[in-house]
């Protein structure tokens, strides 16, 4: 069973301060849970339904850990999920390293992306586009974050993280900067760089003003129809779609 | 000011059940509403707040109807947003009519879309991209559900869709039927029919069996990290990314 103090402890790493504390973060779902098993993310709680067990015996019985045996209630008492019959685990975070690009990659820089499914979409869609280093402005939603580790089915196992000033990280940066702006040029035509940054902005006010100026390469999606913007997520997709073609 | 009556009658408007037996819908938020105000659809009921009144008096002072105005708790009360301080409409709903490509057009087949955020984001996705015309399954998610028509962010009035049996439609078609699938052609480099019709399978199950012996030409989004899949939106915008260039 899940004891209170348990249930007490987890609830509240779904707060940024807690896990802040406690450099530990929640991962729920059986998709999410079987990919922070085969990952190098540090485990320190687990709970799964027997059902679960059952049909994961041969990798759970090889981790360094105790599993817990538990009931869906209690997963849902602990966890963010409303419906969870497979498992939840609580997990140490990562240090906030410096990430840069090397010869031949591509790295996202999110200004101020605040919805956790955009930023969890951002980060799937990094990874099925092979981008595995995202650097993001102070004010992004927190990775750690339940929303975000869900949305990112999986994929935050595959990704790196970097919160910092984004003006004084892209200043210290000689590849090009691309940033998907109104009046870029057409991304249909843009030849792309081996190596660089592709900024994606605030989901309503797009790149601030600070960030734009630093901007090198100013790209835009062409519009065919009536619809005034594209989402982060969608634009992001888009984006690294015509790089990588 | 909103009556009780009105209240109950737009809170009925949540559930497709009334939608249909009263053939309304409501349509709520600054930029919906307005979007609605320059549309065909045929209005019903207008409330606004004093602040939306006058920022917008020279087109709501036009309106064949009775522009009711409101306080901010009265649109949340009646209306499905948690926060309202714009206005809230109820429009009549359009009949389902048949819907085909003309000559050098592209429509949407939705094969069982069942999240209203995602149907909202494929209209709103189409519409970028210039697809006014969209085909759906009787499973797909109801057009007129209020989560679709707040994720097409306004470009429900410029999209029509189509509820019909989809093996029967797609059997009278003498267009490409290209439908996304794993083990197809890289859409990179496909070369694009100047008509046809594009499929975007469920969320969780992709192009159902009956739908997929019907597709003329299978497309993949090729993958370059370790993510499964993408969600519909992305793949949505992918496709008909590749489809305009």
């Amino acid at each position: 069973m899940i004891t209170k103090n348990q249930i007490k402890y987890i609830n509240s790493l779904q707060q940024k301060k807690f896990r802040t504390e406690h450099q530990s973060f929640i991962v729920e779902g059986a998709k999410s849970v079987l990919e922070l098993l085969k990952s190098d993310f540090e485990l320190e709680l687990l709970f799964v339904t027997q059902d679960f067990f059952d049909n994961y015996e041969e990798i759970l019985s090889k981790l360094p850990l105790q599993v817990e045996i538990v009931n869906q209630q209690e997963l849902e008492k602990a966890g963010s999920y409303s419906s969870n019959n497979a498992a939840l685990a609580v997990a140490k975070t990562k240090e906030n390293h410096e990430l840069l690009v090397g010869e031949n990659e591509y790295a996202l820089i999110l200004d101020d992306i605040r919805d956790p499914g955009n930023l969890g979409t951002i980060i799937r869609v990094g990874d099925w586009y092979g981008i595995h280093k995202i650097i993001c402005s102070h004010s992004t939603v927190d990775f750690y974050n339940p929303k975000v580790i869900a949305a990112t089915m999986g994929s935050f196992t595959r990704t790196n993280l970097y919160y910092t000033d984004l003006e004084v990280f892209i200043k210290n940066q000689s590849t090009p900067i691309y940033g998907t702006l109104l009046n870029g040029n057409n991304i249909h035509q843009t030849k792309f760089a081996k190596s660089g940054y592709i900024i994606i902005g605030n989901e309503a006010n797009g790149i601030s003003e600070g960030v734009e100026k630093l901007v090198t390469d100013k790209i835009t999606i062409p519009s065919f129809g009536g619809a005034e913007s594209l989402n982060a997520g969608i634009a992001t997709a888009v984006v690294l779609d015509n790089l990588r073609r």
